[in-house]
């Protein structure tokens, strides 16, 4: 388990390096929902997600010889960019496999920034495992990694530097990357803190597993979150997710898109609607606020093709 | 026509009640348009546009006897809104005159400001005198008024504020409220300023204006960015725009939604098509990038119903 000492030395890596998220505030919804939040404006990270925030701590982590080498990773593609931004950023040779049914900007974004990417139909992960053996690359997994989690708690930090009085931490829940070093870091630094993660009703992996009390794959998991639509939840998440969290609930698909329109229209924030998932809870009645509550908008890549004016 | 002096005493009064929204860079449009870019992101502002500067400004200036009585006018949508929250804000009662086909979104924010919405089948200017007469209201004109103009000219002092070394400022042109005071502001302050206008091909009024020596009127203006689809240009406005802006140029309807994409994808600003119009404008080659470029992105007011996800 990554330790506060740990946590602050991936963020001083990180420094200069990815942005300094802002804090902002919206007086139209906290009328809506009888509170005080504030929101982390995550979606102006590097490739706009907080994703780079792992995956460089962990390029940063490798050996000589393994960044030389090169890294390897599999994605539906919202990890493709940011492994192959920060990748290009540590200088590390990088290799993406992907779907043929992959978005194509998700391709062309990892590609322009300068990574391999091997498209592949059927098993992606047989087809992943090929690779890294035959290339003899190091595997790079987009959450289940100690040192992914370890960077994740960057935000952590950031949350607590900005606003020492939060009691509340609200955290969109995919397979556990994220909000396992989020609440990491939170509860190392103030252990009263409440830390609530949301996830889709239809990819709630990490609810089942919590059921459950070990790690559970489901055979399928779609949402219009696509950024939250893991199968798995990672064997290395999943213990600091039963300690450190206090609650996770689950959120409809119409609430999702309900609050991706309501946050992007009472804010002007180009949020996806995995980021929005912390307001469709507020919609649904699943969290009530008290005190002083961040929600984490976790990225804002919308497939903007899509976009009807 | 407005004094310095008296733009920044409308920048005074302004002071606490609106926002002071940020100037932010983007690397990659940066990259893409090999320039130096920083955006004016004014969808932050009150009612996510703009329009509240030189609408609060306006109401700001009204007798004691004149804002008891209140005031009325009329809008296709956007100054609704902006006109209902100064009215609130200014403490004056407020009649808007809207059409029965206007977007509900809009009727319910001017009416959740607490204005009274009048909606009218047919001509709207007929109905807007007759209410103004009967009623003994004073009328608000949304862009062709001398305080209007100098409430719209505080976003450019900010600018100036913001960067001394801002070279050219490309500003989205409706009827001409927005670009006439800001360009006043901008070269009382640094006469060697660019200041150049963007506006759709098929909404062109001030083009027109411009080329026939006058304001001249569309029988109609229809575009996607509806924020600027004026079928006139402003009495007021135009010899502003005659005497301080260099340029005005075209966009097409296809660059006004590429680029809306665009800076959307890039900037997670969720911005509207007007305010993309100067990234259309560089998108079409219709400018050329040369020392700091600041791009005002005037608004954020898209209809959200439509996104697609």
């Amino acid at each position: 388990m990554p330790t506060l000492a740990e946590i602050r030395g991936a963020a001083e890596g990180l420094r200069g390096r990815i942005h300094r998220t802002p804090m902002v505030g919206s007086s139209v919804l906290d009328a809506q929902f009888g509170g005080e939040l504030v929101l982390k404006a995550e979606l102006f990270q590097k490739t706009g997600s907080f994703k780079v925030r792992g995956l460089l701590t962990k390029l940063l982590s490798l050996t000589a010889v393994e960044r030389a080498r090169g890294v390897v990773t599999v994605s539906a593609g919202n990890a493709a960019g940011a492994l192959a931004w920060a990748a290009r950023d540590a200088g590390v040779p990088a290799t993406v496999v992907m779907a043929t049914t992959a978005v194509p900007a998700k391709v062309d974004a990892a590609r322009g920034y300068g990574a391999t990417v091997e498209l592949v139909d059927g098993d992606l992960l047989a087809a992943y495992e090929r690779i890294r053996r035959e290339r003899d690359l190091t595997g790079v997994h987009p959450f289940d990694d100690e040192q992914v989690i370890t960077g994740h708690g960057s935000l952590g930090l950031e949350l607590l530097e900005d606003r020492p009085d939060l009691e509340t931490v609200l955290v969109p829940v995919g397979g556990g990357g994220l909000i396992s070093g989020v609440a990491l870091a939170l509860k190392l630094l103030k252990p009263e803190i409440r830390v609530i993660g949301i996830e889709p009703e239809q990819a709630d992996v990490v609810s089942r597993s919590l059921a459950a009390g070990e790690p559970q794959r489901l055979p399928s998991a779609r949402s219009i979150a696509d950024g939250l639509a893991a199968p798995i939840c990672g064997t290395r998440n999943f213990p600091l997710i039963q300690q450190y969290v206090d609650d996770v609930v689950r959120v409809s698909e119409d609430a999702l898109l309900a609050a991706t329109r309501l946050v992007m229209s009472r804010t002007k924030l180009a949020l996806e609607p995995a980021a929005a998932a912390p307001f469709a809870a507020l919609l649904e009645n699943k969290i009530q606020l008290g005190g002083v509550t961040a929600a984490v908008v976790s990225g804002g890549n919308l497939d903007v093709a899509k976009l009807n004016l």
